[in-house]
C-alpha cells in the first residue's frame, strides 16, 4: 500500500443533536456508508447549501461532507493565534481528532484514510472556517468578545477536512491512521505554466 | 461558480453487458446516484479489485469508479501512438468522450463537471490503463499482434479518469459541459521541499 504517513486517532466524536450542536466524545464509533451512526451529519445524501454554492440552494447530492476531521497540533495553533490556552475539537463540531499528520489541512482531496478495524475515510478537501464554530468558542469564552470573527482568520487552513466514508468498520480513541495521498498532479490551465486553483 | 474550463460532451455510452462488454453510444443518459442509469458500473457500492489493492479482494465499498470519461483529443493520441486511424471510447468500455478539455486525464481528484441538465461527477482518479482494455483494441485490429501490451504504453496518462456521480440528472451527445478544479494544494511530506505522490 503506498502509504506515507501514519497518526493517531486522539478523539472520536459524535454530535447527535441537530439543533443544540452537541458534540460529545466516544471511546468507538461505527461507521457505516453513510458517515458516523448516530451523527447529525450523517446520510448518503444532503442538501446544498453555502458549502457548495455552485448547486441550487436545497438540491439533493451526494453527502461528502458525512465527517469533520481536525488535527491536535493545528487546533493548538488556532488557540495561540487567538490566545486561548485551548481550542476543543467539539466546540467545532469535529467528528475526528488526529495527532501526527503535519499539515492535515492541506491534504488534498482523494487522499484515504485507513484505519485498523476496517474503516476508511475519503477526503473531500478543506472545511473552511465559519463564524457559526467561532460563535461556539465565544459561548466558552464569553469574555473574549470578537472571537467568533477572528476565529476565521485565526483557523484558515487549520480547520481540518471533510470527508466521507468509502469502507464501514468501527474507529476507536488511540486508533492508528494511515494516510495515503493520491498520486500528484499538477493541472496547468491552457496558456498557463503554474498550476492554478479556483478563481475566488 | 468557479468555473475554469468549458468542453463539449462528444459522446454518451452505456455498456449494459457484463460478460461481453459491448458499449454502445446513446443520444441521452439518466443519471443516478448509482451511476449510468443501465451501465455495467453503475452501483452505490462496489467490490474491491485490483483497482483498489489496498482493500481485501472482494471488500464492499463505496463505488468511485461509476463513470469512465475519456477525451477525443487523447484518444487520438493513443492512436498514432499505436499507428491506428482510430481508437473508439467504446473500445475502452468509456461512458463519457469530452472534446475541450486539454489534458483530461489530469485533472486531480475533486475535480467536479457539471452537465446543463443537472447531472454533477467528482473525478476520483486517473484510469490506469491495463491490457483488458488493449485486448479490446486487438479485437478491432486482429492484425496488429501485440496491440495489447502496446495500448498500456501509449495510453500512459491518456486514458482516462474515474467518478461518480454527486447529482442526478441527464447527460446528452452535445452537452456543454463545466470544469470546476479543487482548490490547488501542494502537501509537501514533512522533511521533503517538494510535492510528493505515492511510491508505486
Amino acid at each position: 500500500m503506498a502509504t506515507h504517513l501514519t497518526g493517531r486517532t486522539v478523539r472520536v466524536l459524535i454530535g447527535p443533536e441537530p439543533k443544540n450542536h452537541v458534540t460529545r466524545d466516544m471511546p468507538e464509533v461505527k461507521v457505516g456508508l453513510e458517515g458516523f451512526v448516530g451523527d447529525r451529519h450523517s446520510g448518503l445524501t444532503r442538501r446544498a447549501d453555502v458549502r457548495t454554492p455552485w448547486f441550487p440552494k436545497g438540491t439533493t447530492v451526494r453527502n461528502t461532507r458525512q465527517v469533520s476531521i481536525v488535527s491536535t497540533e493545528e487546533l493548538a495553533l488556532i488557540a495561540e493565534a487567538l490566545g486561548l490556552p485551548e481550542v476543543m475539537a467539539a466546540w467545532l463540531g469535529a467528528n475526528l481528532e488526529l495527532a501526527g499528520v503535519a499539515r492535515l489541512t492541506q491534504l488534498p482531496p482523494g487522499t484515504r484514510l485507513f484505519f485498523p478495524d476496517d474503516a476508511t475515510l475519503v477526503v473531500d478537501g478543506e472545511n473552511e472556517p465559519c463564524r457559526q464554530a467561532g460563535r461556539a468558542l465565544e459561548a466558552h469564552h464569553p469574555e473574549r468578545a470578537g472571537l467568533s470573527s477572528r476565529f476565521v482568520k485565526a483557523a484558515h487552513h487549520r480547520r481540518g477536512l471533510v470527508g466521507w466514508v468509502e469502507r464501514p468498520g468501527v474507529i476507536r480513541a488511540g486508533d492508528k491512521v494511515k494516510v495515503m495521498l493520491p498520486p500528484a498532479v499538477t493541472y496547468s490551465l491552457p496558456g498557463e505554466t503554474g498550476s492554478a486553483g479556483p478563481e475566488t
